[in-house]
């Protein structure tokens, strides 16, 4: 049988379900892949961490050199997050011949480039289905499931710590700090949340999901970005009295060889697929011209669903004769501009908040006349303030940012408090 | 670049739309992929389809001859449906070293051993993406995404004929003729609909599904099938009163080796992901006990769809360097009762009808007497009868049918109406 030698490279959360799927599931690998995976080397400091999961202590150090010169070793499974030293290990071991492993979604977005550079050298495999919606096999959905289609859209729900936030404030009313920290309680968020809840992590993870959709280069610097951080359990609220869930979606586009990437709070319809993924779950729904709509759900995010994921590209590298690497021209991170959209058409969702004496109507008529159309306004009556609710129809960004702007002409207007975009 | 001829036998809907995905994708394929798919021959009587679809008149025949016969055919996608001619001619293009993709969910089910014999002798591969869930890559994910889950149970709405039917009775409070006439007359349900509203077809997907997730063989006929064509609406209408949505439901589990197969109408709660899968769409549900829960969403039949998956697998086997089959044994149809279960352990929603003058309790009380717990009853009074709805707690069928066995006894009991299996 097969022998391949893995390494691990940290044994934290997933690295330790990693280690514990190999170990439990390694007699079913053989039975069923024909290949016996053994873990070779471990790089871990901690080592109370590796004796709690039984690794053998004679394979465990902190010197990557370990790794890159033991022969049997043909796969390196990254698990430290972050750039370095991920990066300068990863492309030693690719360099050294040896395929890599990760869930890296920040090194994938950033080094990519310098990844595939490393590969080609070596003639090894670049593996990353766990940097994506976890368990879920989205990844190998659009590389192996899809080959016959253009893909048009790839709209997700790629951020489980922002994805329990939201559905916290939607089902408690709670207040974003709130449900902040309680998530924070419940190892759902870090202590210094920024990365999911800015949108960061959802944002590396679509530059990696666009470029595989699109076949093309979708670099992170033309990702738009917008986190939850300032969302109002208000506008959930009236938000669901129009009948549509807040989300923070991951959205890629591709009309006619125009792309368009954003992450930004989003409302969705009630009856779709996408409202209905509650708390930590992801989903990503593909759009392609033969296929129509598919949707894949799962946990974004834990040890074990990782640690499938990771453990099912070690297979899946492991049994490959010939690696491939992206098809697309990935040579330099100068991408045009010229590619991409930046000034997005979409509808929206806007709250203005004008003071007790001033007249709504004013609002909505400064909007319209500005070409705004909108296709719902409710007027909500506060104690101190008036808040108008309203939705608009398919609008340039720059049209409707400009009618905005004019609003502060109003008199008693005290100012847009939320734009939201909607997606059907 | 890599050059693969491809044979088209049958050009019917899904036949017509492979060959309008290969031409209109073909630059594209051969771009991305680095392969050039050309359709060298097609087996097809009718020429006006011919004609239709742009297809040059020299490679149209209907002589099998002619495919086994040119060495530049690497790979036969059959279109036939059923099973004679489509299984002679694709066990003769697999000797013939020819690798065979297919929607043929029933040949596959049925005759996949003597595919697998036919594939060995001639060193081929057997591509079946496109026979369960139409262009969702739910075997893909199966194969390649999971290879480190133990796979627990397979859930899914593998008929898109019957789930338009059972939304339609639900959404309209239409009868089952009714709804099945709609459905025919839209083109959901075919003239004949007994293979899709018996659950012939999804009995056919479980088999397949259930054998890959479970890597043990799954015969049909260790397959239990129950259809949609005697559920009464007002079933639909009760259990949507206790919060559940009536669906076509393929279920395989594999609970500590033991397998049980079973394809049967299902009530499942209203938030479950599987009830918002409306009209002709598909879901599938699958637990691994390393990734959890994942689910897969799309449209499961049509032209473009299913020959989104038929393209995948033409590429996919093109791109192969060596075919792999399945990895567990097939290698008879002999397979032993004792790796089965057949006395299902679920909950249960019954309508037990007696007359006016009967007394509902007497109904309940034999019931629970003979070990049935019930976890909810509501009484119907109607015109001319009297309904007693109930929900039991999960027991096994031998000791429900039992108990159910003795209603007769009961004065004034008109008789079981309906026993729907919950699953959760």
């Amino acid at each position: 049988m097969k022998k391949v030698g893995v390494a691990l490279l940290g044994l934290g959360t997933v690295g330790g379900g990693t280690y514990r799927i190999l170990e439990a599931n390694r007699e079913m690998i053989k039975k069923y892949q024909g290949v016996d995976l053994t873990v070779e080397h471990v790089l871990e400091k901690n080592l109370e961490r590796c004796k709690q999961l039984g690794v053998d202590e004679s394979i465990v150090s902190t010197d990557i050199n370990n790794v890159l010169n033991n022969p049997k070793i043909k796969i390196v499974a990254e698990f430290f997050g972050g750039i370095e030293p991920a990066k300068t290990f990863l492309i030693k071991s690719l360099e050294a011949g040896k395929s890599i492993v990760t869930a890296n979604k920040e090194l994938v977005a950033k080094y990519w480039h310098e990844l595939e550079v490393a590969a080609k050298k070596g003639k090894a495999g670049i593996y990353f289905e766990a940097s994506c919606v976890g368990g879920v096999p989205i990844i190998r959905t659009l590389i192996e499931g899809m080959q016959g289609n253009n893909i048009q859209s790839i709209k997700g729900i790629v951020n489980g710590t922002t994805n329990y936030i939201l559905t916290k404030m939607a089902d408690t009313g709670a207040n974003y700090a709130d449900a902040l920290r309680e998530a924070q309680e419940l190892g759902y968020a870090e202590f210094n949340p920024t990365a999911d809840v800015e949108g960061y992590d959802a944002s590396y993870k679509l530059s990696i999901l666009s470029s595989l959709a699109f076949r093309t280069k979708v670099p992170l610097d033309k990702v738009s970005r917008e986190g939850i951080s300032t969302v109002k359990v208000e506008d959930i609220e009236y938000g669901k009295e129009l009948g549509m869930t807040l989300k923070l979606l991951a959205i890629g586009k591709n009309t006619n060889g125009k792309i368009e990437a954003r992450v930004h709070p989003t409302f969705v319809e009630n009856s779709s697929q996408l409202a209905l993924v509650k708390g930590s779950f992801n989903a990503v729904s593909v759009v392609g011209d033969a296929v129509g709509e598919i949707m894949e759900y799962g946990r974004g995010a834990g040890d074990l669903p990782t640690g499938s994921a990771i453990v099912s590209d070690i297979v899946y590298a492991a049994l490959k004769t010939r690696h491939t690497l992206s098809n697309f021209n990935n040579t330099t991170d100068q991408v045009s501009n010229r590619k991409f959209i930046f000034d997005y058409v979409t509808e929206n969702y806007l709250r203005v908040d004008v003071g007790l004496g001033a007249n709504p109507n004013a609002v909505v008529s400064l909007l319209k006349k500005h070409g705004v159309k909108l296709s719902n306004v409710s007027i909500k009556p506060l104690e101190d303030k008036v808040s108008i609710v309203m939705l608009t129809e398919s609008i340039k960004d720059s049209k409707l940012n400009n009618a905005i702007s004019l609003l502060s002409s109003i008199s008693g207007v005290i100012g847009l408090q939320a734009r939201i975009r909607i997606e059907r």
